[in-house]
């Protein structure tokens, strides 16, 4: 799982991040002690200070990253080539893909916002309102060219990102079908939705 | 919050039941103690036995109550009146709306499902089943008949019940709008993603 957090230096900091995924993902955020995600990372609690003040200082590097990675991947779909139908099939395909494929994480990202310091917490939904934003646009985009016919395009842009997200709560690895299918799958949901022709 | 669970006697269960959905909410179900839930009720832990033979027998009450009202307001929906598409309006605007208004109730009966005892565990799965079923068959129904032309009952079943589960989650009684608006609007979604005419 180290394999998620490519920029984070230094490796001890992704094993630590990777631990407290498993750990909050199995007992809660509330449950957890520094104790157990040091001890979980083959580490001890003063060797986990070294690299994150708090246990919250670890939930909000996963959670910043995690958010920041939607972010990105929605603003890269959305702005890639094709209408907006076709990119937003990118984008579904992707969002549910990833939701799927990195459950664990997604799911400590979306169930302890409420735990983030808010400094934090401020960030955080402030990427959450960029990703939203992107979405709604490129749904106005669709209504405007005639390549969707919703009429609400609140509404669509809140279900859109809410099938995605909502993935990572019922996706485990046994689940079928595998991400990529899943992700095509609801792409085609969504452009029906959406009312493409 | 006590008048949700109507059925559960004597009161001073029922109150336990709703002080557990509270601190389950703030602290998460593995930080709580019954000791947090018998004073959030007002009474000592030694009356909480009296009713309830552990902290799990308090989430099962909860989490098997929830899944069966949303299994009964499901299959009263299916079986009203009218084509498959006025009874999946009624479906989902009735789901999203009870998913709104008890978002608190919601979270704890689908974020918790693990922590459930194992008998519990399985007859709450059964409930789950039971009411995938139900809207399963519904669509297929509307397929049947022309009413619907999604190319993919399952996945459809998946996301429409999908959608009203993760309205818990975002959802916040200072949120635009209001339930049953919201419930309305999620509504026409899903017969558009379904394909109706």
């Amino acid at each position: 799982m180290t394999d998620l957090w490519p920029d984070v230096r230094p490796e001890a900091a992704r094993r630590l991040m990777a631990a407290a995924v498993a750990a909050f993902g199995e007992r809660g955020y509330h449950a957890t002690t520094t104790r157990d995600i040091a001890t979980a990372a083959g580490m001890s609690p003063a060797a986990l200070y070294v690299h994150f003040p708090s246990k919250a200082a670890v939930l909000s590097a996963i959670s910043r990253s995690g958010h920041e990675r939607a972010l990105s991947m929605v603003t890269a779909a959305a702005s890639g080539p094709g209408d907006a139908a076709a990119r937003m099939r990118v984008l579904v395909a992707e969002f549910v893909a990833w939701h799927a494929r990195r459950h664990q994480v997604a799911r400590i990202v979306q169930y302890e916002l409420n735990a983030l310091p808010q400094p934090d917490y401020d960030a955080v939904v402030a990427l959450r309102r960029e990703t939203d934003s992107v979405v709604r646009a490129l749904i106005e985009e669709g209504v405007e060219t005639g390549v969707f016919t919703t009429p609400d395009v609140r509404a669509a842009s809140r279900a859109v990102l809410s099938l995605g997200i909502d993935v990572a709560r019922w996706y485990t690895p046994a689940a079928k079908p595998d991400p990529e299918t899943l992700g095509a799958e609801y792409a085609g949901l969504v452009l029906a939705m959406l009312g493409a022709a």
